[in-house]
């Protein structure tokens, strides 16, 4: 197998060749130094504003395909023929699925769904790939010690590995959860630099080892523009298939227009999140149906939709963190669980929901080139097409161009990790969630 | 409504009279602060012993049944007919589970599966009431709207409380959960009156106010010996639907059997887990199977199964702890629901699983009157009958009278909340599985 010697993102700064593939350790690019270093004689409270030339698109560089695997684990490394067995042999074909951040809490709730069928169905049997760093290595083997006890009998494989270009290799389904926290003091701009990284490595990795049609969720924060640098450094796999996860706002949504109505929440239909997953996001009262009727009509508290409604949703995580003491591992998993369905069963009849993709070609005029959370439907084959008949008004649209511009200087922050030149960081605001992983 | 005044057991020693309904919290009896003085007195390393004297059982009292109810949550106290919508008018009656310990981390993950649908199945819609303490409320608030959050269609109403008496309310079926953990320097004696004050208390509480045919399950540590206790307290419900949780050693059992013989777990059957919830217990190879054929048949190395599956089967938990950092909160909460399904649905032709049940009227010669886990056959109707087809050998016996001993004094110890007159506790080793909660 030839063996294409990889170099980091050219910057203009200073040049390190790094091997990207070797180490499933992020390496600290000068890139990220120069960052870094830039910090320190910014004054404190002012604007976040700094830039990296970068002669060179990190995007479709050959890359090394490791021939070592990831280790399949215990009781998961027998083999055995379905097809042989009364009770397997009408089983579809193993899929392969890769989750990063395994040895995370998020990963601790929807392994488990996924091993159980919940979320793939009773004849699907799957492989889970999973992703951990060298510091969670045993808490990896831990979390498969437990599936193995869990006796799943459609779980059929699950390896664990800590480089992305093992892990990823044949992924159907590639589920991003892990990425950095953000320690104590770091600005919104060093978490996109440091999150980015991680998804432009992780980029590379599906685009070099995955199924040429592997479906990608970004779960790990800041999630559209993550989703955005990965899509970038994937060119051979199609952007469509990238999506940020705003499943769980839409579900609150959901739960608190039911309250609001007075309804249980199987009468809420027609969700939208528009936007990035941030407090910038915008969950859409105006499309929106209850039992059938627009909102507006239902729920007569206009002022409550307006100046209520999408803080309540935002704030949610906040709440929960101060009631729980942890971020809302739970119901993201199974947001996420919702999300995968939403691919892989037909949308219900003039129903929708809500993803962050991409955005080029899309009916209502969002900048192209972003991760938008926009309303979907699909046949139930792993694709979606954008719902066109949605109405916008003046309200509605003033919210979409605020998430839209947060999104676009999201964007030319981290142009150095999509291959776009110069990077320059100028958010306003930090609009990060909180409690958001 | 006639409200009879409760008295605590009668010690010996004091006798402090204490509403035992009035509060969710442990009433700190008497009897409990007697242990307490005379261990101060105790040398450091004796065998642990003490006697508490009872003249009178704490079983059968007449009890309160408050008029409080506990509180529905959020969008779960919407109302509405299932019976005219179109979706849900075939389902089955709404059914009530209660759930102890439920701001825990078993229960964080055990909660979704039951609203989930995937242990009692698509079209049970369920109600979850939620038992916490007064110090986890607000946790048990957070878990609430996770579950809000998610969405689930079957579930359709969430009450959360802190008084037994209300939560358990026309509750069909029991997960008894939440337990002390062992603090620093608790000896097992300590820790078994702690834990069995509670669980003779939520014995009580059912007794009074759940379902005439309440399936309980005692998962809160120790387990065994909690179910007698609780079943003991509730002499108005069937001794025989109270079940302690050994179905993660079973799980685990069939595991290991499967990583020894080089198969896939799903070819291990029968497998019986004899005894305590302890480093006692005893997974049965002789009558366990593999491909259909005896375990001893396919895995020729009598050794390893005599000296260390055993070992393998009881020291995982503690090994999941020294990985995962956590005990093992996932698989326990796959294997109650394990627990569940096996009473609900008819159980495969030939096999069995294991549960601790009460003693009499066992085939087996194992002592009356004791929670011992034993191989069980279900229609599926919530019900089970002992397995009679299974063979011993000296190995088996010497091993099940060694669990029957130790689960044996466990009673003695705690005779003062079974209403079985003098406690006295000769607990000779300390026999805990590491991690347990």
């Amino acid at each position: 197998m030839a063996v294409a010697e990889l170099t980091s993102p050219t910057v203009a700064y200073t040049h390190t060749p790094t091997r990207l593939h070797s180490s499933s350790q992020l390496s600290l690019s000068s890139t990220h130094l120069s960052f870094r270093l830039r910090r320190s004689f910014r004054p404190q409270n002012t604007r976040i504003t700094c830039s990296v030339d970068q002669v060179q698109a990190p995007v479709a560089v050959e890359t090394k395909k490791s021939t070592d695997k990831s280790d399949c684990f215990g009781v998961f490394c027998q083999t055995y023929d379905l097809r042989a067995e009364e009770e397997t042999k009408s089983w579809k074909k193993l899929i392969n699925i890769a989750v990063s951040g395994a040895a995370g809490m998020i990963s601790n709730h929807l392994l488990f769904k996924l091993a159980s069928g919940e979320v793939f169905g009773p004849n699907q049997p799957i492989a889970l790939k999973l992703l951990g760093s060298e510091r969670s290595f045993q808490a990896l083997e831990g979390v498969a010690m437990e599936l193995e006890d869990s006796l799943y009998p459609l779980l059929r494989e699950v390896s664990i590995g800590i480089n992305p270009y093992e892990v990823f290799e044949d992924a159907e389904w590639a589920l991003l959860i892990g990425a950095k926290p953000r320690g104590p003091g770091m600005e919104r701009a060093d978490l996109l630099d440091i999150n980015g990284q991680i998804f432009a490595e992780q980029g590379k990795a599906l685009n070099a080892v995955a199924s040429r049609n592997v479906k990608v969720i970004v779960v790990g924060n800041p999630c559209n523009t993550n989703a955005l640098i990965c899509l970038k450094n994937a060119p051979n796999i199609p952007a469509k298939n990238f999506h940020a996860l705003t499943r769980l706002d839409e579900n609150r949504a959901k739960c608190q227009l039911a309250l609001k109505a007075g309804v249980f929440y199987d009468k809420v239909s027609n969700v939208t999140i528009w936007g990035n997953h941030s407090t910038t996001q915008v969950p859409d009262f105006l499309n929106a149906r209850i039992n059938g009727l627009p909102v507006k009509e239902v729920i007569k508290d206009h002022k409550w939709l307006e100046e209520e409604f999408t803080e309540m949703v935002q704030k949610r995580g906040g709440l929960l963190i101060q009631k729980w003491g942890r971020s809302s591992a739970a119901s993201t998993a199974v947001s996420i669980a919702d999300a995968i369905k939403s691919l892989i069963t037909p949308t219900p009849e003039g129903d929708w929901f809500s993803s962050g993709v991409y955005t080029n070609g899309n009916p209502y005029g969002i900048a192209e080139g972003l991760v938008f959370s926009m309303p979907c439907r699909s046949k139930g084959d792993g694709d979606y097409e954008l719902v066109k008949d949605v109405i916008f008004d003046d309200y509605l649209l003033k919210k979409i161009t605020k998430t839209e511009a947060e999104l676009l200087a999201e964007k030319r922050c981290v142009a150095h990790l999509t291959g776009e030149g110069i990077a320059f960081c100028d958010l306003p605001e930090d609009t990060m969630l909180p409690g958001e992983m």
